[in-house]
């Protein structure tokens, strides 16, 4: 067993060894957690990261209203701690169905569907500090990486030079204790909003010619591709790029990239990576490369609405976004990446963005 | 250029070639191509695969409702055999994007949006008998494999057994010009719904105890996983199971990676896996394995509905597969494979599936 992992049983046992002192003691067992509702998330100039404030409740277990939830809590810290001494990772559908038994003696389930258990998750990780993938528990994850590193993985050694036209699937754990990063010879990761693109990047072997790595999470991305590329950046020190559509839901993909999102707000800290830098596409990219107007998309309703919402955020008030944003406004248009093959299918690859990031042209 | 890519040039050639004959003859240019409505899609019991069936329509160009889709299809035909000259691989929206383009002298468009170059596609693919692969365009591919085999791709070789916890991301393009299959020392395939699922498998090396591959689509297939995994079975005889929830989704998706979907009717020869065998979840698993009724689902309207109608199916009308239906129906149950995690988190992996191949325990 790893030093991690006896490290995560250990304070998995302590919530079981307090609860136990204080039954000892004769007392109401209770137990602290950190406030998850949106009025205790902020967004930390600090960290740069959407976080969770200071705020505790209290879970007792002789209030009614609590009860159920204690019950659920010790169970799901019990069995985590079974499945961590197997050294097995299960999905959290598989714990929700392990735990899933109907009270001796009574007509009541321990926990009635996954919506029950999932919360019940969220308190220990947040409450321990913890990462689910700590917990050995696995997110789903689907996106593909390629490019100058290699991966160590248990007994395997995964040459990312060498993958084909197909790139490693991201498993969902890729945590230090899992994945090692080795060989790495890369000057940047390029994050790819969609996987047809990452596909063209990866068949030009863009990475080879530019020496860097290329994932893409195929739309919003999982934990793990975002958990990944922020190891690449913190431990390693490569820049990241992100390139996504010229339209409100890309760039708020890009956002949840680099600060995070409200719903994972207790574990940003781990995931977000903030020095990610916008590279494209972008509406000003029409006149830089002499983009067509039939390719361009006419902004509909849903996307002002958006814009709108976006311009307020905290995260997006830096001028570079707000003119943005405005002359998206102004142009009354979107663009996908697909639409530069109007170019040239390999415009994007030989020209687009060689010269984008030649130039430093990029969003903060 | 490989054999094949001019092969596929010659057959575009051909298209161009015969439209400029009629021209030069004085006629009124026309091409026939098969009709793709439901009326002409059957399931035809020689191959067990869905089929279109032999009527013919003809477009005429001076025919004004045929004009558009005519130099529609002459504008799609001309850019698919420039990209293979290229030697690039596009997606089907690239090319929408790449052929765009207001006509001189009107305002009208070549394409208004994605909705009129796609069926052009799939015009091309059953009139030349082609895979959209085979003219160098990418559909999506989502799912993962590792087992006992190589894959020679280009200049890699890719070793799936050493792919770690992450597995080889299935490419779009798995022809037999492309992928090359190699060192198989596997028994059968192994083909899973859930991403979840195949994680566990992957996580137990099930592969390797069992000599097998172990394939999923993460849901419904896409073209890859089943073009491939139909190339294991018929180039090398490998037998096919697979493994679904079972309720009527999981059933439909093990019937499209048996016999095809009627969308893809057109190009099912090439896809479809009649040999593929139902290995479970069933119904009747729950006697045989002991499995707690806390963990079944109670099935709901819509699913008695798809129920009653895939009974009418052709292809499940083995008196097995109505069995199977009518005692669905009659326990009022669906089952999810996480529910196997009840017993034991390895259950699926160590006792379940390896009890099930033993016994021949499955659905035709």
């Amino acid at each position: 067993m790893s030093k991690k992992d006896k490290e995560v049983i250990q304070k998995l046992k302590e919530v079981g060894i307090d609860i136990t002192k204080q039954i000892e003691k004769g007392n109401d067992p209770s137990y602290e957690l950190p406030v998850r509702t949106l009025n205790n998330v902020f967004f930390d100039k600090k960290t740069k990261t959407i976080r969770l404030g200071d705020r505790k409740s209290t879970r007792q277990f002789l209030n009614i209203a609590h009860t159920r939830k204690f019950m659920q809590t010790m169970l799901v810290t019990s069995e985590i701690r079974k499945i961590i001494e197997q050294e097995a990772t299960i999905s959290i559908r598989d714990l929700y169905y392990a735990l899933k038994h109907t009270i001796e003696g009574t007509e009541e389930n321990s926990f009635e569907d996954q919506s029950e258990s999932d919360p019940i998750i969220e308190d220990l990780e947040c409450s321990l500090n913890l990462l689910r993938e700590e917990l050995h528990l696995a997110a789903s994850s689907k996106g593909v990486i390629t490019g100058k590193l290699k991966i160590k993985d248990g007994k395997d050694t995964i040459d990312l030079t060498k993958m084909g036209s197909g790139g490693w699937g991201v498993p969902s754990n890729v945590e230090p204790e899992k994945i090692e990063i080795k060989d790495l010879d890369a000057e940047y990761v390029l994050f790819i909003e969609k996987d047809a693109v990452w596909k063209r990047f990866n068949e030009d072997q863009y990475w080879k010619k530019h020496k860097c790595i290329i994932i893409t999470g195929r739309g919003q991305p999982s934990r793990a591709e975002r958990r990944f590329v922020q190891r690449l950046n913190k431990e390693h020190k490569l820049p990241v790029f992100a390139l996504m559509d010229a339209d409100p839901w890309g760039m708020y993909i890009y956002s949840v990239i680099k600060q995070g999102s409200i719903s994972l707000s207790y574990s940003e800290e781990k995931l977000a990576t903030p020095a990610t830098k916008y590279i494209g596409l972008t509406v000003s990219d029409v006149e830089t490369f002499k983009i067509p107007k039939e390719v361009t998309i006419k902004l509909n309703k849903l996307d002002v609405k958006r814009l709108n919402e976006m311009k307020k955020y905290e995260w997006f008030k830096k001028k570079e976004w707000q003119d943005e944003f405005d002359l998206m406004k102004e142009k009354a248009i979107k663009l996908e990446l697909e639409a530069l093959s109007k170019k040239g299918i390999r415009f994007i690859t030989e020209k687009y963005l060689p010269q984008k990031i030649k130039s430093n042209d990029f969003l903060p």
